[in-house]
């Protein structure tokens, strides 16, 4: 966790969460109380990152049960929660999982508790992925606050750190929201990674000029095929890693494969509104009324990806193989850590 | 021109121009008097586009042999002037033919009437390249307010929409001074023209999700071999464009080639201060003392671009020999205008 952030923790009788869109200038935290604090926590992105907001929702799910006596009602609180955002797939898995349980706060403690397991051996996985002195490129924030645990592919970068490989890391801003200027920065400077910001448009111009070793990032959604979704701009940079011969990784739980679906074209994506391009923290940057497109993510197709990171290990091609062994492989946390 | 916005003009004894970091909030209008109001102007940002700085460019010069009597003097602040920015081509081009003329102002008055006549040549030429309907994407601004006279890019997508064309425009927002949102919006919008603002890194989901036809962009230099210099983040939408088999046209004026450098690599560019990507407009977006790499253009290798559209025609492949050809050829504006 990044020293003095907490991104979500249980309090007794509300769920705190730190709003992630003060940061870097605040950290305020808050309490959310009912279904409709949650969802729209998890809406606006106070809380954010597909495995954070799942351990978030769960959490929600474990409070709605003890307020909420009216099962039906508490059933369609839950929904509420589940349906707050359509790309990531962990925030449904979490729900659900809470759902089923006999003690849902145990199940959202075991969740919390899974999932700080879980990036700690992803770390330990990636590691290899990295040489001493690497230079590496990632895109939006997948650190502690994206986790509510160690980070996927930030904790990558973390761990490589701690391990005296010294990584240089290039980090684009990522419009709209600055997740990678606000958050990433933050969390690299607390675990003394040299970090260097660029805007979106920059990373080609980097990678040829700065010679960039690998390209690794998160997902919100993998399908079977390993077409994955996340943070709009990934699949630019997954074809500019193609063109410049640098290997371009993702790093996220199996929780964030959804192994239900074939491909990238069955992945729901969130378009949100034009406001958050013509606009910034309130201040207009187009003229009044000016139109946009935003998509909040992309999906690149699983052949412009090298390897997934996962708990269980490296998943390489042919995908159609790795990830349906993946979903049946029992999961074993590395030793070496 | 924008109705009602002119980006520079004579103005007896100084030279007028529009202040453009405040648009589109505001139209401040400024006169600058000095070799230090004009250099600030440009190197600032307040007056840019590599045509623009070029008419603004050659006004100053003349200006300063009005005001500056002694000889050294003012060849050292014209000298001052031609420094103001390193990587466009046109502003010492322009500055060297007002010192070499007989009648300063006179020089500069006739580099803006042929601006105005060249981007007219281009869009009629470009205008060729426009089918019906089509779906295009550009970066920057390269209308109007960045040449003084009709535009670049934006002059051929103005020119199909006058034309009856209704073409539908993807614009990149670019990052970090927002010239996409703040000044393409506007001019497009007081074309009629039907405009998309999308962020820099959502350009490869618009391109697939949107079926672009065609991108086209402004140039800052283009070397013999075609390699060309544009804004940052153009060499990121060249591979995309050739990822996806849309055309990458590059609309330039004959003096944004620079006949005297064989490639890419002798081209200049310019490293801009980290704080416009760690902040906006005064507003903090990354934590204090965070560390930026912010060139503000790079390079398009020419085997990237489809094809040059300038007031001489259209430039193709291979560029060795056509580059040459249209330093020797004579310009002969378009009859059929």
């Amino acid at each position: 966790m990044t020293p003095g952030l907490t991104a979500v923790a249980w309090d007794g009788d509300a769920v705190l969460y730190l709003d992630q869109r003060w940061l870097p200038n605040e950290a305020r935290y808050e309490r959310a109380r009912s279904a409709d604090d949650v969802a729209e926590a998890i809406a606006s992105l106070a809380v954010r990152g597909a495995p954070c907001i799942g351990v978030f929702g769960a959490y929600g799910v474990a409070l709605l049960r003890r307020t909420i006596a009216d099962d039906a009602e508490f059933r369609r609180a839950a929904q509420r929660v589940r349906a707050a955002r359509p790309t990531a797939v962990n925030l449904g898995w979490a729900v659900d999982r809470v759902l089923a349980a006999a003690d849902p706060l145990q199940e959202a403690r075991a969740i919390h508790d899974e999932q700080i397991a879980i990036d700690d051996a992803i770390a330990s996985y990636g590691l290899e992925l990295i040489r001493k002195g690497a230079r590496v490129l990632t895109h939006c924030n997948t650190g502690p606050l994206a986790t509510a645990g160690g980070g996927t592919a930030l904790g990558v970068i973390i761990a490589a750190q701690r391990g005296g490989k010294k990584p240089r890391v290039f980090l684009g801003e990522t419009r709209p929201l600055l997740q990678g200027s606000r958050l990433n920065y933050l969390e690299l400077e607390a675990a003394g990674v040299d970090a260097v910001l660029i805007v979106d448009s920059a990373a080609a111009v980097a990678m040829r000029e700065h010679r960039i070793d690998l390209v690794i990032v998160g997902a919100d959604r993998i399908a079977r095929n390993g077409d994955t979704a996340n943070k709009v701009g990934t699949y630019a940079l997954a074809i500019l890693a193609a063109h410049h011969g640098i290997p371009f990784y993702v790093a996220a739980p199996r929780s964030t494969f959804d192994f239900s679906i074939a491909g990238g074209a069955d992945i729901p994506i969130e378009e949100r509104s034009a406001e958050e391009v013509v606009s910034f923290r309130g201040q207009r940057v187009a003229p009044d009324g000016a139109a946009a497109y935003n998509p909040a993510f992309d999906v690149t197709p699983g052949h412009l990806i090298t390897a997934f990171v996962t708990e269980c290990g490296i998943v390489r091609p042919p995908y159609g193989d790795s990830i349906s062994d993946l979903e049946l492989r029992p999961l074993v946390l590395p030793a070496h850590r």
